[in-house]
This record gives structure tokens, C-alpha cells and sequence, in this order.
């Protein structure tokens, strides 16, 4: 599995330039949002009996399936044409404020419903392959036989759910639009899983490079993780409580058996948040590793200093003694080692016998071993 | 964009002169707050056909405007003419700890009913331009058609909303005194987010550099930022829950439709929080970033220390023994190595082996790599 | 203003002997606290046309005000007349549990309330002056036109009440004893911003300081400041509780009216926590910063040393060389470098060659500079 | 006790792989497990009077007990052969979703109460030896009088059970199938003791090794005793809210008195969350004090070196003067002291004054005690 | 008084061996714990006149007693006798667990009401002498007129209550086996003011001690005063709860008057609470404190041996140079200083020049302060 290098990490910046409409403007006014890419519509008709999927070019054969009664998935992908959206916001009355929600990407997931028009709206966020990042913001729509969804960029968790329609599998027939959009969001759930997996992997790896090798590109690293983890923990935490509304309260058009099904997403939500706090644990732990890593490190190239200097300092001292130029000739007291018959061998056997000693003491205080 | 340098950041203070009333006077009483600006008046007044904006004076044409029922929107910038605020107060009926409170500047933002009067009374902090600091307090009072606001300094984030009502656009003109509270608020929730992003940008540069080359500056640059944010979240965290009491409650003249539009802001302000709190830690671990950053400069200066004393005490060392005066005329086990004929250059070459060797020793424990 | 100096700070201890009882006594007996001081009486009397100031011997003014059906205002300052205080206990008709915790000082802030003898009863904490430390216990018993305040210690924060009662200020005297309990009430609480002012400069000073020049006596100080902010949380957190009681619920002898304004002492605490917490988190940051100031300062002592070690490390190794005692005459392969005509130059030169390289390869490290 | 080494503890992973079915799979789809084990079965069946436990090859025994309405434990193990589980589920009649939940280990603790089929249903997680690592889950069913239990592999904490069954001990026959759960849920918390014990040894024998002799190993070994703490107390914090919603609310087939014990189980996990609570506390702590203990050898090591180092540099010093080769015969102030007669003892003794006085000072400053 | 020194600090372990039966054993089975003391009954009969204190061999005069309908406080000391507890529960009718939950001492502080027996069980932990641990557990089992206390040692905090029963002081002889309730709770609660003083002490002590002489030990007592720290506010943290419990609701023969006073109990845990609270970020600071002298210590070392390095290393080098032996007779480029008039003294005096300025260098830098 593709997992971000530090490059990549590095540049997960907090970019919140997408995250509104420009400073003042009216609200409910429609506006492409910066880099958004081209708009394409994917239909899916499905009965009991059998389910067409068609990618129509304009909203006329949505027109007709909802005329005609039928549950209909409406997915639309890419925030292009304003004029396209604007259209399939009048065809399915979808309130103003709820159309601009689905334009204005990296919202905070949250549910709402219409009582009004008896519509309900939940936005998600879903992650992206590889890390998970960048989430991409998914608006679902349910009014009656209908759910629409909108999502940024082509490629989504969805694929799953599309080829259990086709097969026909459990009971994604049998079921209505909200049981449709129970799958969705399950799928979407699901899909947290492979880059949280992926996290996982990746901390044990750097706990162990970081044991073995500390080196300052891991703490870039263990940075960027971090920094992922909160990314995930944003979109999560309040998918927790859309989950939980949507479970509890009687939502429009949503049936009870649905809603038990929608139960289990809660859990795994809470499962996955479950696990990125434990990750931002041990992200934090980490740290620790790595400096206390990092220390080690350093004792280990005092400890050498030390060594060194320690053995050597009091032999380079004897030697600058017997380098004195005291006079032997002028009295017997002038250093008459000097003219000693076995006086330079004594000496050589004086500074091993220091050095040994000294070895010895370092020995015991368990310097010359491999620990701290 | 501009951002705070240094000497900026460190003039944030948590004055808190500003914050009361002399201790001990008694409630209710006016006081013009420390360097006040001085008082301007801005009136507006619309219907669904067109809207007049003018400067007044004096409080006539207000009074006329009401008088004849028509929606006004009036605005009080700087507060040094008590006499004209309290000419204010009486022509709106203001309760006198509201209009206190206008004046006490630097309130905890809130909101408060007053259901007698049927009046509400919100006061907010506006960010500035730059890092959105010094935050400036403007207080909203809606009742019936009118609404009053008053704000410290010229200059705010409300200019978008003068120019859509000028050009009539959206729901501006048919809104009432409501719409435009919400109109407001909205504008000024907008306005935090170009300092958050400034500071987002700030800390990205901020962790490349200490990660770069640490320096003392970027730690106080980091405290200004930390300084910086707990001042957003100061501000942020009660309008959430004014937010949510307005969006909740039956506050008085607030159209079902406003509140609404109303939840819409509460979303922001918890993006902006979830915002203030990612920076947060953001911010934190950069401590950590630039720590561990100075401890991996400390640890290259200590190897170069440690590699080249290691190196050389040794060969001084057996310099320094060849350097000792035993007579070798005396013996022939006296330093006879300095009357060889090669003695010398094998000594040169011994100190060469032993550097060589412990360099190599040094390499393969990675010392003389770049990392740590 | 004053703030508490090194062994100021350090005498402020978590003292909790006055806090109670002695183990294993009855409830509800009375007994004079450690180094209690004089009891002494001061009476306030008022109608909406005057009012009377006295400081009585005994109680007969008292008894007197009270049956005549005037607002009294008795407060009690000093606990060591025990006689006095069971006789003001039976004049007004406490709950021996209540006369009790006017005695036990230091009590948690808290409110009570008797419904069977209608009365209020109000434990709170009063800054002092400086670093608003010692604490002093205020305790407030309100029962229909007679409100008592017990206090330990001559001088208090009421001052500025007792002027504007003087005076006549605004509704001191139209007001009964609740709004008295409310202005005592507000003025205690606005006692706080100023010690909490000092306490902020003094972090402001301290940042500074331990960025300049990091000292020892600057940790003494730091952890000071964190007890001083220690106390003081201590006394508000429980207050804002009090506070939010006595606004919300219909408390006995409390004005609707009153309790609206006492909701602007709420916010007031709620600020000065605020406060509080920011400065607590300051003041940790603090520790931070004094850390890596003195680390700073060590990296630099370390940097000195290693340049000066590395610098003449090699040039002693040469010189050492040069000392060696191989005698030239046996063979010209020893030292001949002794015996030619430039012989020394070249080494002086060679050795400031050594020195200037290295010299440049530390300016190239940027181990030169100021900085870490 | 047995527990885990290092090796084992490294092994400690957060692998996810098996929670969750493949991504996009139907809700309801029965998949076996990656390395499931063999399925076993195992019943008891039970009357005052006496109680029959058989392993039967197929269901038909269940059936038949099922029907004369006796009181029934059912026990799974293993889950590979999901024909038996299939048949098991529609034999007690399980909701599809609970089925999936038992085959998709690794869930998070919960109940959940279907009150159309008066079933109830339970989650937890059960220690296994040892470290109590890795965890395996166990699903209840409860309907009527029928308890089937699921477990992942062999080996339980029931035995006990088992045995009182076998013994007809205290209630165990006079109970119904609610009586059981509450034995197995009883048995299965207090599973959790000796993993916490022998978690609770490990950390003191940590800690006193940390301060004796601090080695990186103990780095990876609070590493992993953390993980360890951090998976019980993932499957303890849930098992809290699953057994508070057991004993307070009406659940299906639960007697008031089944319920009044299971408060007892309450009360045991709230004492094991406190456990490992204070058990994360100290392992936290223990980190400072392996790197506090560090610290202090490293501080040994660089006064050792500075002992020797600061000792022995000025006598080195005084050597190489008297090294110098000043010509004494050119005149009287070129080193006299090389001619005089007592030089060499003068200069020996003079170092001894100088080595003896550091001495002295170092032992003023308590350097060569034991201390820091 | 008398507080754990070190090597008793160390024996405060996390035991949990005591807490509970052995695992699997059946709910309600009686077994004596392990180390359990000698049983010894304690009797105490009051009515308003007089009362009888005495220490049975049986149960005869407490059945005898309870006959009469009089007022009967039970003390059991020492859980040995199982046989005789058994009676006891006969005798006063008390629920199995109850009975069991006396014997596995170490619970958590709890309290439950039975309805249907009319009886109310409170569990407490009470502190021992000097640090307060260990704790030992109280249970009081309150029906009607009879009170029973069972507690697991000789010696507790009750004897103040039993004296002032003697005295016939207050209402403890008007009162019911309620009001008894009350002052052994008290009692208890005020039982942890005295461990709690000395511990406050103790840290101060450990404050001062770690800024002037930091010793590791220090590292061990200040996790050993976290540890007792700990312990205490598992015990308080549940009888907060049992105490808002007792005090709020209508609790089994609980008088109105008698749960006023308990709200008095109820305000000291608070009180006690907060205390340790503060103690815990008293002790966290500590380790900071201790670390930052530690640390200080370090650089003083540093500074001294890089004062001296730096002082001598270029003397050193200055010796070296002028103890070559290039040879002056070939060249006047030789080394001409050595043949000097003045060449010695001169380098001396270079050598002191060179010294004097790395002396005032190191003054202008604040080194040879007593600084950092």
C-alpha cells in the first residue's frame, strides 16, 4: 500500500482558503469553488426486479424516473457547471443554504433535516486512497424515492455499493433511496479503514527506525503523521454525532429497519475513532522514543569522549613530566629517573599499569558495556 | 499579507485595564473607557424598493425613521460621546446594564433577552485586520425594526454588507431589522478566517525554519502565536454558545428563517474553533520541533569535539613519550626507538595507523554522516 | 502596585490547618480560630431619605433597627468574641451548622439556602491587596431586611459601597438588603482584576527576564506565580457556581431585579477565570521558556569550548611533534625538519594555517554567530 | 506468573485487518475470519435437580432441550464452520446484524436489545492469560431461556462456572439462563485481575530497575506495558456503559435480582478502569524516571571527565613550561629554575599542591560524592 | 509527625490481590481475606439518658439490645471469624453481597439502598495514621434503630466520637443510629485532614531540598508522594459521589436534619479533593524543579571544566611550541626566542596576558558568577 513519503507529509498543510465564500458574500449565492473539476452525472433506476445505470449528459431521464415513481440515485461528481447543480437543485427542491453547503467543500460533516419539505441532508467527509488525505466532501440528499449525492472528484468508496446494485445482491433492490443511503454511508465509513490500517503500519515502522536510527527525517515524519491523525479525527469526530442523530430520531423517509443497520456505522465510527486516539497516543509516545533515541545517542559519544580523554590525560602528564628540562648534572635531585638504567621501561610500565587501572574502574561502573 | 513581526508579538499583553469599571462604582454608570475614539454616527434605513445612508449628526433623523416605521439600521463608532450614547439609549428604551456593557469593552461575548422590552442584546468580538488582533467588541441590540450597533473603533468587517444592501442584492432589502443582525454577524464570523489563515501560514514557515536552523527569535515568535490563538479562542468559544442560543431559541424577532441562516454562522464559528484548536497543537509540538532542532545542533557540536579530541589525544600522547628526556647513554633500554634509523618516520606512520583506525571506528558507528 | 517578592512567595503555603475543626468535635460548636482577630461591629441603617453609619458597642442598635423594620446592613469583622457572634447568631436566627462555617474560614465558596427560615446564606472568597493573597473569608447571610457579613480580617474590598451609600449613589438607598448583598457582592468580585493585573505584568516581566538573562531565583519566582494563580482558581471556580445559583434560581429575598444584575457579576468571574486559566497556561509556558534559555546558555558554553579545544587540539599535537627527542644525527630520516633553515616559520605557519581553516570551517557552521 | 518479554511485547501490534468485513461487502454477509479456529460445541443443560453437559456433533440435542423448554447454555467455539453458525442463528432465531457483529471480532463492548424478538444481546472482550493480550471477543445471546455464548478460540475464563454448575453450587441450578450470563459476565470481568496484577509487579520491578541500571531496553518495555494498558482499558471503557445499561434499564429476560448482582460486576470494572488508570499513570511517570535516571549516569560521566580533565590540565600545564628549552646559558632569567638544585622535588611538590587543593575544592562542592 | 520515609515509600504498591474473591468463586460466598485480623465486637446502647458501652463475646446482648428497640451502634473490628459475621448478618438481615462486599476490603467507596429490607450500606475507605495509608476499609450497614460498622483493623478515627457519646456531648445521645451515622462519617472524613497536612509539608520540604541539594532519592520520594497521592484520591473520589448521594436523596431513615449535616461531610471531601488536586500539580511541578537543578548542577560542572580547559589549553599550547627542538645553531629562523635575554620571562608574561584576557572575557560573560 502507498503510503505518503516526507515530501508529501510535509506539504499537508492546513489550508483553509476552500473552506468558505469569499469574505461578505450574500449567502445562498452559488460559486465555483477554486480547482473544481468537471461535472459529470451518474444514474442509477433500480425495482425489485432489475436496475439501469446511465450517465446522462443533461437532468432529463432523472425527470422522468422521479415522475414515473421510481427510487432513483442521482450521483453527481465535480462542482463545474453551477448552472447543471443549480437545476438539479430546483428539480429536487433542495433549500438554497443546503445547495451552497455542497459547494463550499471541507465543511464539518453534519445532518439537517427539512421538516418543511420532509428532506433530509447529511454532509461526510471520505477519505482518499493511500493516507486518506485529501478528504473529499460527500452531500447526500434524501427526499422520498430520491437520494442525491455530490462529491468533488471522480473516484470514490462507492464502487462496492454500485456492483452489489448491478448484482443485485442482499437487499439493495428490495430496498428504497434510504436504504441506499444507508449502503453509501456505510461504504464511506468503511473506507476509513485502509488508511488508518496503513497509519498503523507505519507508526511500528517508525517506532523501530526511530529505536534503531533516530535521524531529525523522523520527527518530520512522526510530524506529518500527526498531522494526518488530526486530519482524520476532524472528519470523524462529528460524523460521530451525524450518526448518532440519524440512528436515534425518527428522520424523514428513513424506516426503522434502516435505521438499525445505520447502528452499526455508528459503531464503527466510534471503532475508528477509537484508533486514531490511540494512534495520537502513541504518535506522542513516539516522540519520546525519538529524543530519548537521540540522548542515548549522545551518551554513548560523551562516553567515548570521556574514555579517551580520562585514559589518556594522566599519561600525556607523565610524559610532560619526564620532558622536563630539570638539570640531572647540577644536583642528584634533578629528576635522576632520567638517568635510571631501566627508567624509560619502568615508565612505559607505570602508565599501562595506570591505564589498566583505569580501564578496570570503567569496567565496573559498567562503561565499556553497550547500555546507557 | 501582513502578520505580526516580533516586537508586535511581543507587545500582546493580557492588559486587562480595559476589561471593568473602576472598582466599586456603582452599576449602571457611564464612563468613557481609556482612549476612547471619538463618537460618528451611521444610519441606514431601507424597504424593498430602495435605502438612504447617511451620516447624521444628531439623533433626528433616526427618530424620524422610526417614528415612521421604517427598518433602520444605525451604527455608533468610538465611544467617547457618553452624552450622545445615552441620548441613544433613551430613544430605544436600552436597558442601562446593556448600555454599560457597550462601553466596558472587551466583554466575554454572550447574549441576553431582555422580554419585557422584547429586545435582544448580543455582543461579539470583531477581528481586526492582520493577525486579527487587538480584537475590537461590537454590540448588536435588535428590537422591533431597529437595530443599534456599536462598535469601538472605525473600520470593520461589515463593508460587504453595505455595499449588498446597496445594490439591493439577495434578501438584503426585503429582510427586516433581523435579516440584518444576521447579515452582521455573519460578515464578522467571516472575518476571522483570513487571520487564522495567516497564522496557519505563519506556522508552516515557523516549523521549516526551526527545523532549518533554530534560532532564540522563533521561540518567542512561537510563544506570540500560542499568545495570538488563546486570544481567537477567547473570543470564539462564547460565540459558539451565543450562536447556539440564538439559532435554538424563540429569541425575540428573529424570523424562523433567520435563525436558520443563523446555524449556518454556528457552523463557521466551529470550523473556526476546530481551526483554533488544531493550531493549538500545531503550535505546541513546534516547541518540541524547535527543541529537539537545538539538541541536534548541541549533539553535532559535541561529535566535533569528541571526534577530533579522541583523534589527537592519543597521537600527543605518543609525542609527548618521545618527547621525555631519559638519558640513552645510560642504557640501552632507554628510549633506544630515538637513535633508530628509522625511528621517526615509523613513529609518524604509528600515529597515522591509530588515526586511521579510529576513524574508520568512528565511520562505522556513523559519526562522521550528517545525522545524528 | 506591590507584588510579593522571592521569600514572600515562597512562604505561601498550601496551609490547610485552619480549614477545619478539630478532628472528631461536635458539629455545630463554636470555636475561635487560630490567630483570630478582635471582633468589632460596623452598622449601616438606611431609607430611601438618609442613612446612618455607626460602629456599636453591643448589639442593642441592632435589635432596635430590627424591630423598627428598617434595612439593616451589620457587618462583623474579626472572629475572636465568640459571646458576640452566638449572640448575633441568636439575634438573627442562623442554622448552627451556618454560624459554624462563618468560624471555619476557609471555606469552599458556596451558597445555601433555609427555606424553612427564609434565609440566604453565602460563603465567599475576598482578594487582598498586592497579590490578592491571603485570602479572606466574606461569609453573606441575607434574611428578608437584614443582611449580616462576617469577615476575618480589619480592611476589605466594601469601601467604595459604603461611599456611594454615604453619597447616595444611584439605587444604594432605594435598594433593600438584597441589592446591598449585591453590591457587596460585585465589589468583592471586582476586587480580583486588580491583583490578577499584577499578577500579569509580572509574567510579562518574568518572560522577559528569563529570555535575557535565565537565573535560578527566576524558577522560584515562576513556581510562585503558579500557586498565587493556584489560590486564586481555587477561590473563583467554586464561585462561579454560586453566582450562576443565586441568578437562576428564585432565591429568598432576591429581586428579580437583583438577580438580573447579579448575572453581571457572573460574567465577571467568568472573565477573571478566564484569566486565570490563560495566565496558567503563560505561566507554563514560562517554564519552557526558562529551560531553553538555560539551555541556550549551556549550548553556548559548550560552543566556546569546543572551538577553543578543537582549535588548539591539533596545533599542541604538532608542537608536540616537534618535541620529540629522535636524535637527527643517527639518521637523516629523523626530524631533519629540525635542522632546516625555515624549519620554524614554516611550522608557526603551517600551525596558523591549521587554525585559519578551521577557524572557517566553524564560520561556515555558523558556530561563530550569536545564535544556538 | 508468565509475561511477556520484549520480544513479545514488540509484537504487541494495532493490526485492524480483523475488524471490520471487507470493504463493500453487504451488511449481513457471513464471512469467516482470517486464521479463524475449528467450531466446537458445548452445552449444559440444567434443572434444580440436576444438570447434563455434552459436546454434540450437530444441533439436534439444542433442538431437542430447546423444545422441552429446559434451561440452556449453548457455547461456540471457534468460527470457521459458518454453515453451524448460519444454523445456529436461525435456530434461536438471531438478528442478521447480531450475527455478522460475532463473526467480525475485535467489536467494541456493547449490548443491544432487539425487543421485537425479546432478545437480548452482548459484546465484551475476555483477557486471556498472562499479559491478558491478545483479547478475544465473546458474543451473549440471551432469548427466554436459551444462552448461547461465542467465543474465538478455546481456553475461557469460564471454567469456573463450569465447575459450579457441575458442583450445583449457590444459585447456579436454581437460576434461570439470565442467572447465567450474569456468572459468565462475572467470571469473564474477573479475568481481568491477574493480567492487571502481573501488569501492576512488572511496573515496580520496572521502576526499580530504572533507577538501579537504566538500559534502552526498559524504553521498549514501558513501550509495550503501555500498549498493553491502553488495549484493556479499550476494552473496559465500553464494557462500563454495557453493564450500567444491564443493571439499570428493564432488559429483556434480566430478574430485578440478576440485575442487582450484575451491579456487583459494575462496580468491578469501575475498579479495574481505576487500575489501569493509575497503572498508565505510573507508566507515564516512568518514563521520567528512566530518563531522569539516564540523565543522572550521563552527569557522572561528564564529572568524571571533568574530575580527571580539570585536575590534570595545569599540572600539564606546569610540565610543558619546564619542557620549554630556553637557553639557561644565555642568561639568568631563561629558566633558572632548571639549574637550581632542589627544581624537580619544588616543582613535583607545587603540583601536589596544586592536584590537592582541586581535590579539596571538589570535595567542598560535594563532586566526589555519590550524589548528582 | 511521623511521615514514610523512603524505603516505606517504596513498599506502597499497587497490590490488588486483596481486592477481590478468587476468580470464578460464586457471588455471595464468605472468605476470609488473606492477613485478616482477630474479629472483636463493640458495643455501644444509648437512649437520651444514658448509655452502655461494652465489648461482647457473642451476639447475645446486641439481640437482646434490639429487642428492646434500642438504639444500637455495632462495631465489628477484624474479619477473621466468618462464623460470626455470618451471624451478624443473620441477626440484622443483610443482603449476601453486602455481607460479601464487607469482606473484599479494597472496594471502591460506594453506597446502595435496599428497598424492600429498608436498609441502607455505605463502603468507605478510611485513612490510617501518619501518610494515611494503607487505607482501610469501613463499612456501615444502616437499619432502623441499629447501625453497624465493620472495619479491618484495630485503631480508627472514631474514637472523638465515641468520647463525646461518653460525654454525652450535643445531640449524640438525642439523636438516632442516623445522626450516628453522620459523626462516624465525619469523623472518618475529617480522619483524612491530619495525612494530608503532612504531606503538604513534606512536598514543601522536598521543594526547598531539590533546589538546594538535588539527589536522587528526591526522584523516589517525589513518585512515592504521588503514589500516596494517588491512593487518597481513589478513596475521595467516590465518597464524593456517596456523599451527594446520601446527602440529596430520601435515603432509607436518613432524618432531613441529619442529611443537612451530611452536605456539611459532602463540602469537606470537596474541600479534601481540592487539596490533593493541588498537591498532585505541586508534585508534577516538583519534578521540574528537581530536573532544572539537576540540570543547573550540570552546567556549573560544564562551566568549570570549560573555564579551565579554555584557560590552559592555549598555555599549553604556548609551552608546547617553545619545547620544540628545532635547531637554533642552524638558522637565526630557529626559534631565536629561546636564545633571548628576556625570552622566558617575556613568555610568561604572555602566557599570564593571555590568561588575565580569557579571565575578564569569561567575567564579561557572567561565567564566574554563581549564576547559570
Amino acid at each position: 500500500m502507498h503510503f505518503p513519503g516526507i515530501a508529501e507529509l510535509a506539504s499537508i498543510r492546513f489550508s483553509i482558503r476552500a473552506h468558505r465564500r469569499p469574505p461578505g458574500q450574500a449567502p445562498g449565492t452559488l460559486e465555483e469553488p477554486p480547482g473544481a473539476f468537471e461535472t459529470s452525472l451518474s444514474l442509477r433506476v433500480w425495482t425489485e426486479e432489475g436496475h439501469v445505470a446511465s450517465e446522462p449528459e443533461d437532468l432529463d431521464p432523472v425527470r422522468e424516473a422521479i415522475s414515473a415513481g421510481q427510487r432513483v440515485w442521482l450521483n453527481v461528481t465535480g462542482l463545474q457547471n453551477l448552472a447543471l447543480l443549480r437545476e438539479v437543485g430546483a428539480l429536487l427542491g433542495i433549500h438554497p443554504l443546503w445547495l451552497e453547503d455542497m459547494l463550499n467543500t471541507r465543511q464539518r460533516p453534519k445532518q439537517e433535516l427539512d421538516p418543511e419539505r420532509r428532506a433530509l441532508f447529511v454532509v461526510l467527509q471520505m477519505a482518499g486512497p493511500g493516507s486518506g488525505l485529501p478528504l473529499e466532501q460527500v452531500s447526500l440528499h434524501l427526499k422520498g424515492n430520491v437520494l442525491l449525492t455530490v462529491q468533488e472528484r471522480p473516484g470514490d468508496a462507492f464502487e462496492p455499493v454500485r456492483q452489489r446494485l448491478a448484482r443485485g445482491d442482499g437487499r439493495m433492490r428490495s430496498g428504497g433511496a434510504d436504504w441506499m443511503l444507508y449502503a453509501l454511508v456505510d461504504a464511506l465509513v468503511d473506507g476509513y479503514y485502509a488508511p488508518l490500517e496503513a497509519l498503523g503500519e507505519e507508526l511500528d515502522q517508525l517506532e523501530e527506525a526511530a529505536l534503531d536510527r533516530p535521524h531529525p527525517t523522523q520527527l518530520v515524519r512522526i510530524r506529518g503523521l500527526k498531522r494526518v491523525l488530526l486530519h482524520h479525527r476532524r472528519a470523524l469526530w462529528p460524523m460521530r454525532e451525524v450518526l448518532a442523530a440519524l440512528e436515534r430520531e425518527d428522520r424523514a423517509g428513513l424506516a426503522a429497519d434502516t435505521r438499525l443497520h445505520l447502528r452499526d456505522c455508528h459503531d464503527h465510527v466510534l471503532q475508528l475513532l477509537d484508533l486514531v486516539e490511540t494512534f495520537r497516543e502513541v504518535a506522542s509516545g513516539l516522540m519520546d522514543v525519538y529524543l530519548s533515541s537521540v540522548s542515548n545517542r549522545m551518551n554513548e559519544v560523551m562516553k567515548v569522549l570521556t574514555i579517551i580523554a580520562t585514559l589518556f590525560i594522566p599519561l600525556t602528564f607523565v610524559a610532560g613530566v619526564y620532558g622536563m628540562n630539570f638539570d640531572p648534572d647540577v644536583s642528584p635531585w634533578n629528576m635522576p629517573e632520567l638517568g635510571w638504567r631501566y627508567g624509560y621501561p619502568v615508565t612505559l610500565l607505570a602508565m599501562a599499569l595506570i591505564a589498566g587501572t583505569l580501564l578496570l574502574w570503567f569496567r565496573r561502573r559498567g562503561w565499556l558495556g553497550g547500555g546507557v
